[in-house]
């Protein structure tokens, strides 16, 4: 029954934010300085609309809601989050960088449409993420829309996302020690997610204790759910049940599976969940969703 | 004299966006994600900090002090928009764009540091332009500096920069149309002069009747801009005095000498600088470095 309204709830989220991502993404093919290009708007449209699991934006949509104020309060904010994921995706897959061919099943952006498309199709979502959060047409007064602005900046930015893509890059040339690791996956991963959370707080007009104990969540199932992603990369891609490896030394280095043990990363992904679930506790009722997301995290097998 | 004075004024100006880039860069090692790695802050730096004539930022403070306000109400909105310049210098520089090896007489950031982060510094440059506008230690009020990222975000993205770009692109298979060559160049060099001069306007909380006027003047000066820029590219790469190509099939299909002719190119400058000089004319005796920042557009020499 709590499974059945849990999957109901998620999906009811997931619908609001491909909504409206869809809605703004054709509303803006026309602008003061000319029409988007078709290619460019089709590129931008693939890489946002092709699917993907709304992890993030469905998080700051249940933490506004989990604080009492409806959720289209947060949909610009979520929808900005899902652009910059979006962004960094086409980006990563370049041929300079992870040199990825294939994404949830299709052809990544530059195989598309080339690499300098694939570029432009990147810098344009990362753009139109800025602009989204400043849409007149929401209810969100002036300095919470300029507060989610600089939130949105903080993480996506040289000290959270690009950052710890930079360190991800340092790492195949050099072992990061497990501080740096640390700081890699909380600036690379985890900054986005504590960013979800909290700007859902933000949206429903929080109290600062509010922010902070959403914040503090954010940042637990942000290192949880890089802990269990790499349990789950381990796992499938070691060649025998016993290996102790991935099979790719650059993979190996930045894996916390194999950097600390499966048996260290499960007790470490436990201790986190139960710690956001304490959190999503702590809200009453109404956080009954951010503790269950937190349970989907910690038994994740995809 | 009054050329004296406007050196002068030009230089103060310059010196504000610099002292305030630098500042900007230099205050940002350390986030709430973590710090920046040394490698991407010194790129960053690199892109941004080594020179330049600083035009838009430049065009934001005067059209700021034109309408009687402190330039530094337009800085942190001026010196986002240098960033903006910045960083599509890094990607259009990239292989897979232009492929530039070269820029003001250095090594470009990819060819210095890695096209991985070539990318990655483009895009912290692009986010960190909105982190700016939105800096707490400013005296802008927040419905202005959420009009200012709206207005950025505008300017750079799928239908202004961005968006030029991927004509610009698109022009190395098939020659544009008059048409979609004033689009390319409207989007891509257009839409930041139309922005500097715009967002100097709501810095200094002008009125709708100014607003339109500094946006009149910033297209009408962006488009001079382009038809000199193309003009003096054009001199200096046809092969002989006499020859009415550039050499290169890509560059003459999108250049605007090319493609009307040198006199045509000429007067429509004239034209163009005109009627913006008329603008900041109607301005009175504070409009004179907006007027003489057309002039010099019309005059350039580099």
């Amino acid at each position: 029954m709590r499974d059945d309204a849990l999957q109901g709830e998620m999906a009811r989220l997931r619908g609001l934010v491909d909504a409206a991502l869809g809605r703004h993404l054709s509303e803006r093919l026309e602008g003061a300085d000319g029409p988007v290009p078709p290619r460019l708007a089709e590129a931008m449209g693939y890489a946002v609309l092709g699917g993907g699991k709304r992890m993030r934006p469905v998080l700051t949509l249940a933490a506004c809601e989990a604080l009492g104020a409806p959720a289209e309060n947060a949909l610009p904010v979520a929808c900005a989050l899902e652009m910059i994921h979006a962004y960094s995706l086409v980006h990563d897959d370049l041929p300079s960088m992870d040199d990825d061919a294939e994404r949830r099943g299709r052809p990544t952006v530059h195989v598309r449409y080339g690499v300098a498309t694939a570029i432009l199709t990147g810098d344009a979502l990362l753009t139109e993420a800025f602009r989204v959060v400043t849409w007149p047409d929401q209810p969100l007064a002036p300095d919470a829309r300029v507060r989610l602005v600089a939130l949105v900046a903080e993480a996506a930015g040289a000290s959270g996302m690009d950052g710890g893509q930079e360190h991800d890059m340092r790492a195949e040339q050099e072992e990061p020690s497990l501080e740096l690791l640390g700081s890699l996956h909380a600036m690379k991963t985890g900054a986005l997610f504590r960013a979800s959370a909290l700007g859902g707080a933000i949206a429903a007009s929080a109290t600062e204790a509010q922010r902070a104990q959403l914040e503090r969540y954010g940042r637990l199932i942000g290192r949880a759910f890089q802990v269990t992603d790499d349990l789950l990369d381990f796992i499938e891609r070691r060649a025998a049940p016993d290996a102790q490896t991935t099979g790719d030394p650059h993979e190996d280095a930045v894996n916390l599976a194999v950097r600390l043990g499966e048996a260290a990363c499960r007790d470490e992904a436990a201790r986190l969940t139960a710690e956001a679930r304490a959190i999503a506790a702590s809200l009453g009722e109404r956080g009954w969703l951010l503790d269950a997301i937190a349970a989907l995290i910690e038994a994740r097998r995809s």
